[in-house]
């Protein structure tokens, strides 16, 4: 591999030992490595592939195209939780849809995140029939209920989403910024974090907003000086109105990095057809009949798609990126996925791809053991197989720098 | 008095009983009530008068001027502590230069404030040369040393000024912004207001800020959550490019209004002239080789000046207004005073003296007293006094609504 510098913190240099089952060193023998997984995050929605779970899209090649690409690279899915959508009548939400959808991504190795468990925008609109106390009470319990219902399959959960405009929010009448409005951010955050951490004490809890201002930076050291522990600061980038470019992101990384704390970037959009204005403030309110994408567009979006990937790579606190949406023609209508509408790769599919399963993934490799067994090992970090004829061992690149792992052949 | 509805919280309606000397009732007597302050905080900078106290401009026509039109109108000033200017010479303060100043104001029974304790923007160029620990140390050192050396003359402290760029602050590398980065800004700003309470426990200590938009809201909350006791929030309103208006006024108070803190407007500018372009983003960008009054613009500041004092003082929370300067060419040479540069008074003087010392003052009014000595006063909260004859008492209205109050004349 030519693993340039600026990724040296995502890659170890490891002397395996290969052991024969019986214990003595495999010496002086071919074997083969493999790389099977990348620790980093690299994610997507793809909410196509609960619908086919539900046997909803059964037999559409669209869909079942959407899946093909979608397990081909990437390794983390965001799944919805929308609470108005996924409760739309209060006490019956459709968890057992949402769980057969998450079992297919995990069956097939995929780390899970929920998104959101508190979030004014498309929040149970039956809220607005309770009293402060209630609505409170409910969004606590339906946090027990569901990081309960769904832990071992989701571990990781979006707890708050845009906690910077929440008691703002001024759109239509809601009951979360009702709630947030009577106790301030800090304190529905703290709330929300309890209750998600009570439950299931493991999980990986995230702070997640669009606002990439120093409002959300002076968010996130509020609620650690008031001792809210959070795991993971969650940065979206819907870049509608163009690519952020590398110096804009290198600053929001900057704003964030002083707090040691991993950083996902959450909901990343490029569009591959004409731009958003930039006069438009919230996204939603551009409506467009159709939003074509374009063959210069498509050839700018996968090289911005490069860049936007590797600059965040760069970033030694970076831990996950998911892109928001497969296909062309989802949220806006906007032109933003790797796939065209109908499922077929676009140019940014295969860049991408040329990155995560080309540049940063070891293929199948071939080397040659030492008279003790070992070869030298470099790769990106993730999930490693060693095989020799039918004998098989896997191993773990779990931490960048010098390692030495011992392998143990098992046929 | 024809007070507005939306300014009742600023009244009080008084029973006043007026006794002679040996505690008998003043029946049947006319006496004569007049306002001598308001409570409310009417303040400017007018730091000519601190020249003036030091001899720098006497005899000067302009400078007695100014002092004269301060006076008149003005019961609140606010002093500057620049570290670069107060102490350019490590050691060497000019604390004699500005305690006469102080001691000015002071007899002619203004409030004073001091701005800033520590503040990025002209500090003292001398820290450069420390560390990190070595600027803390001398920061706090220089909070302790001038909060004490001005205790009883100056109770009121700008702690911290601008702390939401504070840390970003990137015109050019100064000590204080380097040790924000390091500690953040809750901590600086639990550093210096500790320092402050620690030096004058009974002190008012502001947290005062230039960003009105969510991150300093933020802020303030963070603030509280982590314990810090913040006694008034600052929010400056510089206007070079042009009045609010009420309705961003009124959401800028709906922003910070939650915390039931008082808010004092710390620096208020609205310019006389041609208003500056709104694609300046930091102020001191803005050069022009002179920027003149117009007579146009002198009505549109005064009628400004009258529109922004009265949302203000219809908002119960707010309890001070601080204009930044007394006459025209200060700050960025702007036409943003209440006199001329040679010290006469513009328009927007008489306007804002009408409310001041007209609409919202009880002149000396006579009144006769009943069988048991008794008048009714309404008026703004504030100092008064009662004659009758060579005998005079002084009373307070000290809180909205209807009170009883006893004095007795003495001669």
């Amino acid at each position: 591999m030519n693993i340039p510098d600026t990724l040296a913190h995502r890659t170890a240099q490891v002397i395996l030992t290969v052991r024969k089952s019986d214990g003595a060193p495999l010496a002086n023998q071919n074997v083969t490595v493999t790389q099977r997984k990348h620790k980093f995050l690299f994610g997507n929605t793809a909410w196509e592939i609960i619908a086919l779970a539900n046997g909803g899209l059964k037999g559409e090649a669209r869909a079942e195209r959407i899946n093909d690409r979608f397990f081909d690279l990437f390794n983390f899915a965001t799944l919805p939780f929308y609470w108005g959508g996924f409760e739309p009548e209060r006490g019956k939400p459709h968890t057992e849809s949402i769980r057969k959808g998450a079992q297919a991504f995990v069956e097939r190795g995929c780390v899970l995140k929920g998104h959101p468990l508190c979030w004014h925008t498309g929040t149970a609109p039956w809220l607005l029939d309770l009293s402060n106390a209630e609505i409170l009470e409910a969004q606590i319990a339906r946090i027990h209920r569901d990081v309960a219902d769904f832990a071992g399959l989701i571990d990781m959960w979006d707890v708050i989403n845009e906690a910077v405009i929440m008691p703002m929010f001024d759109k239509y009448d809601n009951g979360i910024t009702r709630i947030c409005k009577e106790l301030g951010r800090i304190k529905t955050i703290r709330t929300m974090f309890n209750a998600a951490r009570k439950t299931n004490p493991g999980a990986i809890l995230l702070l997640n907003d669009f606002d990439v201002s120093s409002a959300f930076d002076i968010l996130v050291e509020g609620c650690l000086e008031a001792g809210i522990k959070i795991d993971v600061i969650g940065i979206q980038s819907h870049m509608h109105q163009g690519y952020w470019g590398v110096e804009k992101t290198e600053w929001v990384l900057a704003n964030f990095e002083r707090f040691g704390l991993p950083i996902h970037f959450t909901e990343t959009t490029i569009v591959s057809g004409d731009i958003m204005p930039a006069h438009i403030v919230d996204l939603n309110d551009f409506q467009v009949n159709e939003w074509p994408s374009t063959p210069e567009g498509e050839a700018r979006q996968a090289e911005e798609i490069v860049t936007h990937y590797k600059t965040l790579l760069a970033h030694p606190l970076v831990e996950g990126i998911t892109y928001w949406g497969m296909t062309d023609g989802g949220w806006l209508k906007a032109p933003g996925g790797f796939l065209t509408a109908d499922g077929h790769p676009k140019p940014a599919y295969h860049a991408l791809h040329d990155l995560v399963k080309g540049e940063w993934w070891l293929p199948p490799t071939t080397m040659t053991t030492d008279g003790e067994g070992k070869v030298q090992v470099t790769g990106f970090l993730g999930e490693y197989e060693v095989t020799c004829g039918e004998a098989t061992a896997a191993f773990e690149l779990e931490s960048s720098g010098a390692a030495a792992v011992k392998v143990t052949l098992l046929r």
